[in-house]
This record gives C-alpha cells, structure tokens and sequence, in this order.
C-alpha cells in the first residue's frame, strides 16, 4: 500500500474493482459475452437523437431534466404505474448501487444468491457493508427456505437468474415476500425474455423493488438507462441519494424513443427467444450438453469435450478455443456451480452458426487432457 | 417517518435531496442561473455524434468502453499528463461524490469552504460522514490559516469559488498544500474562465486533485462529463469505487470531439471572458453594486434598489422581478454571505441586453419595503 493509498478509507484501500466482461477495442470478433442485444435499437432511437442534436447540438449546452422527469412519466404509463413509482438512473448498475447505499451496511446485511449478478458483493465492499450470501444448489431452484431465514435488510434476487439463465415463477417470490421481512429487489435485467414478471406484484407488495434495464431489452447498453419500481416511499429514499443531473440528454431521449415503439421490440425479443430455444435445444438435444432451461437472452451450457467428459478444465479449454477463433463467450471459473459451464449470449442467426460450427469443430479434437 | 421509510438506513430517512437551479421545461426563458455556456457547442460535437449513431445507431446495442480509455487518454495528451493520472466520470458531481466514497467517513471529515458549492455537505450526508466547514469572511479571501489548522482529511475548495466567482492564485493553493495534511481536491468547474488553474502543481504535489467538467467551459452540461486528474495512486481508488460502465458511449464521442477543437472553445471562452468584464464593470461602476471580481462565467452582485438600500429583501426583490419576466437567475438566501447577493450566469449579448433592461426599469421602481 503506497503512502497515498493510505489516506483512503481502509475498505476502499483494499477494494478490488469489480471486472466486468471483455470489450474488444477492434471489429471482427463474435461477441456473445456480455448478453447484448445482437440487433439495433428502434430506428425511432437514431431519428429522435439526430432530432435532439440538430444542426448543431444546441440543446447539449443545457443540463438534462434532473429526474428524467418525461421518461420517469412514459415508464409509469408503460407499466401501468404512477411516476413517483419511478426512478431513473445511470444504467441499472447505478440504481442497484443506489439501493445499497439506502439499506446496506455493517448492521444491515445484503441477501444476494451464489452464483447470481457478481456486481452485488463488490457494491457492498464499496459501501463498507456486510454480505449475507445463499448458496444455489446445482438444480438452481430458489432456496426458499435459506431466503426467509436470511438476516438480511435488502435482499437481490436476479430474476432471471445470471449466468444460469433461471426463471423464478412470481408465485415463488410472493412467498419470499411473506417469509422475508425485508426490502426484496427483484433485478429484472433480463426479464423482457422470461415468461413472467414481477412488476404485477408491485401493487400487492410494497417491500419490494424492481430493477429494469435499457440495455438488454431494448439493444441500449451503450446508453446506460436503468431504473427502479416500487412504492413512493422507496423511490423517494432513491432520489435523496442519486446524483443531481444522473441521466443525460440524449440518453433519456434514446430511452423515450425506444419505449414508444413496443411492436419493434416485441419482434426483436420474440426472434431472440426463438433462436435461443434453437440453439438451447441443440445445446442438449445434439451435443448432450446439460443446459438449464434458459428465461433470458442467454444460454448457460455444460460443454462435453470428445471424450464425454465436464468440468472446469473443459469448459476453460472450448473458452480458449473459441477465442482463438474471435468468438467470445463468457467463463465463471470462481465458483464451483459455475466453473464447468460456459455462458454464451444469443446473437444473430450468422453469429450463432459460426458458434455452432466451432463447436463442431472442437467437439471432433481430441478430449483435453486430465 | 413511513413504515417503508424505516427501511432505510437511518442517516438516509433524514436526508433532503439536493436542489438544482430550475430547469424550466418550455421555452422563453433568460436563463441566467445554472451556469450554462450561452453558446453551443463545437460543430465537432454535433458532427461525430451523428457519424456515431449513424443509420441506425447500432453501436448503441454495445457497452461503452468502461473506463472511457479513448477519453482518458485525449485528456492526459491535452492536460500534458499520463493516461493513468486521470479519471472520468458521469459528470464532475459523480467525480465529487466518489471522492467522498474514498475519502471522507464519521472518523475522517470532510473540509470545504462556506459559501461554496453546496453540493459538497449532501454528498457527506449520503455517505454519513462527517462535515468540517471553514467559513470564508466577505473578503471572499482564502482563510488559509483556518483551512491549514483543518482536521478534515479530504478538503474540498472550489476555485474559482461558486457562486462568489472569486478565483485563487496558485501560490495560495501551494501554501495550503504545504500546511495542510489530508488530500486537497480543487474543484475547476470554472477554471476555463480564469486565469490560473492548479493543473500545473499537480507534478509537484502528490496529495492534490483537480475536477473538471466539460459543462461549462465545452458547452457540454447536457452530456454529462467530469473527470479528475490526480496521482496514479489516487486515481485507483476511484477506479475502485466507479460504476462499471459510468459514462455513456455517446458522452464520451461528445467529450472527445470536443477536445479536438481548441481553436472554437477558445474564442467562445473569450467571448464569455469579454462579456463578463463589461457586465462586472457596468454592474460596479454605472450601478454602484458591489460585485466580487469574477474569474468565472457568472457574476456575483449585490443588488441596490432606488433607495440605495442592499440586503436579502433587496435581492430577493430583484430575484421576483426578473422570474416574472422570464429572466432567471440565482438567489442564494440561506447564508448571510450570499443573501444579499445574485448570481448571474454571463449570457450571449442579446440575453444580457434583456437582463440589463430589465435591470434599469428594477432600478427606477420604488425601493423595496423595508
């Protein structure tokens, strides 16, 4: 520790940043590792931004809308809510940064599951707060139980879950809502592609949060728009907390744009669903691959090498071999539910056959070696 | 207090959001108050905004570089530093408030200076720290002893200072560096306008921080763009405690072009520089008003009405009669220093001949009750 280091707080001093997946500087590669959108956004989000720049981006002089108030509004009107039920944030990494700040610290400990989103205990560690972690077990059901039981303040419930790509039915987190005493956030990143959600439950439910994202859903990673759900109430301790002008210009005008055209949406989600189920059922029906059923734009797989054999080494060496040949997927090597599994994101059709024929390729070699 | 609001970690269910200016949504309005650039920004901006988002914004479907590296690597060429010596944030408050996250608890205050940007105290209060304000006398002159005898461990000064517009010589800076224990961090928002910025003691003084923003001085507010610049060591901690994706991909395209016109930032800085000194002066020497010598680009003035009488009435008098015509500027009243005072964002030359106009008939108007 340098004598500077040392005039940080000792948490941060000893922090370790959280890494999130590998983005490539240069072209060329098949990018299946950080759950994209492989399709673009509305054509109504470019028109709208080239309307909001003009001839000569006027309006970025000015500071954006502090709440995002016209989208918090839109976002109401779209899940059938009211605005103060509504918060807006920097990407949904910020929103869930923002809870952790509101509830989570040394006396009142963050619930998450293992494996799920890696991003909760690391806004823990920033915030100098304790975790209270619970364990999946391989079948990936929710461990009811082990939640109601939890000592936890807040609790993070990725629903679908991440990297496994595991649905939770609503009635299963209604029954964590009457066992759990807490504030339950349930993080809805990739809920567009599940067959339910929980935002009907928000009515009935006022300790639960639901955290939605631009990124996935609706092919706007690049603009970070997250945002949460929940009763006035929470949404007010969110506003205390947010940064003043969180969300800039073009980035709530993307967002509006993009709500405003649901029927391009449902088709880009429905073909996504569609190739995942594809490309799920060749995982396991062709290559034998145990493969859990998959709610989100995401498959988590359990590649088999030549030899009929699993586990950490095999997974890492289709990893390595599939990035030779630029196509990147995910790997999870920190915990043993993860580590034999590779995460791969569902692309476009020509993506998908180019994994598939690397697949091909690498199941012929010669099994790795033990 | 609600139910749901107990929820909360205590020192969050006291909190009171921070007020921005007024961000009036129509159109109309003389807005003198939140220190915008009257001018847009360059055309480099407007330009590669479109060549980014092109047909379709399919870039947008893509995370953006998570730690701006593109960005990052242009300031440190235009700051004459190295890459690692910076750090760029979702505007210069999210720089300011991950400061606070590294640097400032119950057991290690935050210091800054009163008045000053009132933003500093909440975001000590977010993190439940604690606050170590030095107040400033009406000379608006640095009190170096007080800020030197300071048991803060981060120290915050703005300079030039909001909203007096006063800046500070960099000899001063340097006795405070030498005097002074903690991590001193001068926050330039305004530097552009003045005549002396801290950047250059940076190589020197390993516990100093400079913040800036591309709000002001680029015309950039709506895009939200900060960054720090610092020692390697102190640029790690914020990388440790960033959001992962903080800065969005059109930002960042925005700040970048930017930077890459010199040539237009700096006649329109002139611009604003020539128009401050001939409002300062008309203000001082045809209306009599004290006005504290701006390195800024806002002016901040004591009104006097027609019976030569100044004071928080008087201002507040002025502050009502320019809002009900559409002219608005800022009106601190809750410290004796400011109370007494406007501040005026210097506007383009027509929006400044409105303001003046509108100054004259306040003028010739009955003085204000008393």
């Amino acid at each position: 520790m340098s004598d500077l280091t040392s005039f940080a707080l000792p948490h941060v001093a000893k922090l370790h940043a959280y890494t999130p997946g590998l983005q490539p500087g240069e072209s060329g590669w098949v990018k299946l590792n950080t759950n994209e959108n492989p399709y673009p956004p509305s054509p109504r989000v470019a028109e709208a931004l080239r309307r909001e720049i003009g001839a000569e981006g006027a309006s970025l002089r000015l500071y954006p809308n502090p709440t995002s108030a016209p989208l918090r509004a839109a976002l109401a009107h779209h899940h059938g809510l009211w605005p103060e039920n509504v918060f807006v944030g920097n990407g949904s990494d910020d929103v869930l940064n923002l809870l952790v700040r509101c509830f989570c610290t040394q006396e009142a400990a963050a619930g998450f599951l293992l494996p799920s989103y890696s991003l909760y205990p690391v806004l823990v560690e920033i915030q100098d707060g304790r975790s209270n972690p619970v364990e999946f077990d391989r079948t990936m059901r929710l461990p009811l139980e082990k939640i109601a039981a939890s000592e936890a303040k807040a609790f993070f419930l990725t629903s679908p879950n991440a990297p496994t790509a595991v649905g939770f039915a609503n009635d299963e987190i209604e029954k964590i809502l009457s066992a759990f005493r807490g504030i339950l956030i349930v993080d809805e990143a990739y809920a567009a592609f599940a067959s339910e959600s929980a935002v009907t439950l928000l009515s009935r439910h006022p300790r639960l949060v639901v955290v939605r994202t631009f990124s996935k859903s609706h092919a706007l990673a690049g603009i970070r728009v997250g945002y949460a759900l929940a009763h006035a109430d929470l949404i007010g301790l969110l506003d205390r907390v947010k940064d003043s002008y969180n969300v800039s210009r073009l980035s709530q005008v993307a967002a509006l744009a993009a709500l405003d055209d649901a029927g391009y949406y449902d088709a880009i989600i429905e073909k996504i669903k569609d190739t995942r189920d594809f490309y799920a059922h060749e995982f396991t029906a062709k290559r034998g691959w145990f493969t859990y059923p998959s709610q989100a734009n995401f498959i988590f797989t359990e590649p088999c090498d030549a030899g009929r054999k699993t586990g950490p080494a095999v997974a890492k060496s289709l990893y390595d071999f599939l990035f030779a040949r630029k196509i990147l997927v995910r790997h999870f090597p920190s915990h043993a539910l993860t580590a034999s599994f590779l995460r791969v994101s569902v692309g476009t059709d020509d993506e998908m056959l180019v994994l598939s024929e690397a697949l091909d390729a690498w199941q012929k070699q010669k099994p790795t070696p033990a």
